[in-house]
This record gives structure tokens, C-alpha cells and sequence, in this order.
């Protein structure tokens, strides 16, 4: 049973318990810099557990706007995990193709005229084309309250290290797609994310992503960019979050634990009742 | 009791519980981007929690290596809270000094010679010159229990929203000094080093620094940029982290619950016995 993954490490530790100290071995949730390049050109590097890298690629590059087609994307080459270069992912555009790069770095830098707020960040994301999500979709409160004891159950990672984030897609039905985790919260949406871009199944318009942490700004952003209906979370959103939510239609969920949950926006998802007759 | 802080934020939101929806008020975290300008040029942009944002600043660009000495700031200049630029603040640098502000970006994007892994990081916080801390003081593992409870009794606005991230210095017999909240774990550590940059305080080079989150490798940096000499998390650490605090010699201590925790590194500053002798 030796460690097959790179997403956890064996380690040495002491662990001091009511007055004792004892040496022992402890897994570590596994975190290294990962870059991503097309050509000579770096489009960005992130702090993330080894595993599924493409995915996280291919995620990132979607959610942040500098891909938005599967076909813009002709390859990802990963190098061999022993090779110099292990954490460098080669991003091969198709032909006349060209990432719009800038969007990552200056996403928060307003001109001068207005100042960073919350509202120039949420008219950025509009320009980038950001859509409320289909409206006409319905989810089951019952169905939800089962979502967070499934994500645990699946999370072996999990139990082992206690460091890493989940994200997971689930059906409206209440059947998971995909889970997958990571020490950044960000990255393990960008690779749920990434597993829909390269299967092609983007937009998500009538799934659930379920988050183990807190519903920040960016991640209400990447679940928009999705086109997720309903972005659910067991933790607290942020008020940017709940601004962007609400301005751009997403269901958003926190605190679901037990039996209980609080919607912050677009609570008309999650009505026992569907909308009888959809009208454009 | 209105809100005086922007720290928090009231809204209306929907409770879900076993089958029952009601409409009830409840408290947000704010989160807000913030620009730090030096003339014309952006040295960086976070999502933060307002509140405290001079230490924000100073932390940032001193745990970031863009300052290095108190000397070097001439002042921070904060726009009136209802001022269209009020998440812009002026960093006015003193006379002659020139921040380098390269290194933000550019931590992670190693030479193509190296490729990108947790070495080639290391390496790049060596050359900035991050240094060993204090390795002839000694802690209480006893006092060290005390010290989550102590945060947590003094985190008056996580026991409204839940959703805030606490960073906390502590002197060696337990006595609080400082304690800031944010939405980012990040720009708590940030706050509370730039409390001390600002108040002269630095290195901290007896003191122990308590995060409520994760100890990840930017956490882990910022303490060593500090000089502080144990790291405390009630949750998991990272590989990397680990591995940075092993190589630069910081005690790093995670799982602080009750009358339990695990040391990753530097186990010789909580042994019983102080050392006899201090010799250099």
C-alpha cells in the first residue's frame, strides 16, 4: 500500500498529546507550482496538489476567460512526472488561436475614473460575456441535503491528510459526476471545470457544484462561467459573492449542513413547486 | 446595534430548514478588492475584508519583499470611505527607494532550466533572503494549547457570519498582541504583520503566529519573512509548507485542538527543558 499518488506524502512528525511527545508518520496533502505555457509565453501559475493537471488547466484557462471553445484548445502535453520539468503543462492552441492573457492580471485593476469596487468587478466580468444561467431549472431542497454526506464519503483523500479542498458536480437527481480536491479551493473548481470543458460537456446547465469551503467572489465567478445554476457550499459566502450572485442569477447556497441551508440568491430555483409553463 | 464596520454587512436571506423556508436577516463577511498604488504603478490588488487596510498594505509589501524596512515607507495615504477610490490606497515610499515589484508576479515562474517545483521556490525566497528564525527560544507546549480558545473567544465578528479567517500574535507566555480577521487567510496574516511593521515591532522574533486555516506555503513564508519563530494552524499543513519550514528551520505546529497537536518541524523550541546554554 505505498503511496501510488502524488496528492499526498509520507512524512515523519511528532505528535504531542496531554504532556507525551511521539514520534510518528503522517500523510501529507501533497502542493507544488504548476505553470502553464503556450509557447514562451507563461498564461499562469498556481499553488496546487499534483493530479488531474490538465483538468486544472483546462479550467483554468475556461473560467478565466482565456479559452472559451474546446475546439480553441488543440492539446495539453504533460511532462513525464520525472522529467525536470514535471510541473510545466504545455498548452497547444489551435491554429489561429490567441489566449487573451490579460485578463488574468488585470482583472481587478479598474481605471482610474471609478476605483476598484465591487461593482467595476462585476462589470468586467459582464463585458467578458458572463450570462445568468438557465432560469427555468428546479431543484429538489431534499435532494441537496444529501450532497455534502456523498461528498465526504467519496473524499478518501480526505480522511487521510485533512488538507484539501473538494469540489464535485452533481446531477440535478442527486447523482455525482465528478469530484476532485486539492489544497487550493480555486483549483479543485478549476478541475471539476476542466472535466466538463474537455468532455464537452460545458455549459452545466442543469447541475449542482457543491464546494467543501467558502463561496468566494471567484468562485461564484468560475460556477457562473459554467454556466452552474446552483453553486452550493457548507461554509459562508462572502458579501461580493452574494452581490455577483444576485446580479447575475445564480442560486447560491451556504451553510448546508444536516437538514438546514440559507439561500442568498435566486431562491425561486429551489421552490418545491416547478414553474408551471417556461415562457421566453 | 447598526453596523459601524465595513468588516460586516446585514442582508435578507432564506432559511432553509427540514421542509420550512422563512425570510431572516443575516450577516455577510465583506469582501472588497484593494489596489496599493505607488505613483502611477499598481503594486498588487487583493480581495479583502475592508478594515485595518494600512496594515494590510504594509504587511503585503513587506512579507512580499517589496519593502524591507519601516524606513522605507514615507506614508499610506487612505481615500475617505465614501470616495470613489476608497479600495485604492497611496503608498508614498521614502526618498531614493524604489520597490521592486517583480517579485509578486514572478515567484513562481522559474527559468526554464529548473522547471517549476518546490526547490526552485525555496531557492527564490533564499536569494530574497529569508534567514533561519531564532532557534534559541523555547515554548510551552501547555501555553501553546491555550491559545485557540483565546483567538477564537476574541473573534467577535466570526461569531456572526462564520466566515472570516483569524491571524493572531501571541508573546511566548500567551499574552494576545494583536488579532486580525479577513475573508482571505492571507491578508489576516498580512494585517497582523504590518501591525508590526508599522509599530516597529519586527523581527518577531520571540512571538508565535496563530492561523485559524490552513498552513500553507505563502503562510509559511510570510512568518519566516517575519522572523517568527513558530507557526501554529488548527488545521493541516501542506507538503511545501513543510518542506520550507523544515529547510528554513521555523517550528511549524498544525492539528491545535484541545490538548493535541503535530509538529512538522522544528520540535526542539517545544521541548520541556530549555536548552542550558545558548551558544553561538
Amino acid at each position: 500500500m505505498a503511496r501510488k499518488s502524488r496528492s499526498i506524502e509520507l512524512t515523519q512528525v511528532v505528535e504531542w498529546n496531554d504532556g507525551k511527545s511521539n514520534r510518528v508518520e503522517d500523510y501529507l496533502s501533497a502542493e507544488e507550482p504548476l505553470e502553464m505555457r503556450a509557447g514562451r509565453r507563461s498564461l499562469g501559475v498556481t499553488l496546487r496538489t499534483p493530479g488531474n493537471d490538465e483538468e486544472l488547466t483546462a479550467g483554468f484557462l475556461f473560467s478565466e476567460g482565456i479559452l472559451s471553445d474546446r475546439e480553441d484548445l488543440e492539446a495539453l502535453r504533460l511532462p513525464d512526472q520525472n522529467a525536470p520539468e514535471r510541473n510545466v503543462v504545455r498548452v497547444i492552441l489551435a491554429n489561429g488561436v490567441r489566449a487573451t492573457t490579460g485578463s488574468v492580471t488585470r482583472r481587478f485593476s479598474a481605471g482610474s475614473a471609478c476605483g476598484v469596487c465591487g461593482k467595476a468587478s462585476i462589470s468586467q466580468l459582464r463585458r467578458r460575456g458572463l450570462r445568468c444561467p438557465d432560469s427555468n431549472v428546479h431543484f429538489d431542497p431534499e435532494i441537496l441535503c444529501q450532497l455534502p454526506p456523498k461528498l465526504r464519503e467519496t473524499q478518501a483523500v480526505f480522511g487521510r491528510t485533512g488538507g484539501l479542498h473538494a469540489a464535485a458536480i452533481f446531477t440535478s437527481e442527486g447523482d455525482l459526476l465528478v469530484l476532485r480536491e486539492d489544497v487550493g479551493r480555486h483549483n479543485a473548481v478549476d478541475k471539476v471545470i476542466g472535466w466538463a470543458f474537455l468532455n464537452e460537456r460545458l455549459p452545466l446547465s442543469s447541475q449542482i457544484l457543491l464546494v467543501s469551503g467558502r463561496g468566494g467572489f471567484e468562485i461564484v465567478q468560475k460556477a457562473i462561467s459554467a454556466g452552474v445554476p446552483l453553486l452550493a457550499s457548507v461554509s459562508a459566502p462572502s458579501s461580493l459573492a452574494v452581490q455577483l450572485a444576485r446580479e447575475l442569477g445564480l442560486t447560491l447556497v451556504g451553510f448546508l449542513r444536516g437538514r438546514r441551508f440559507v439561500i442568498y440568491s435566486g431562491e425561486k430555483r429551489l421552490t418545491s413547486v416547478p414553474a408551471s409553463v417556461a415562457t421566453p
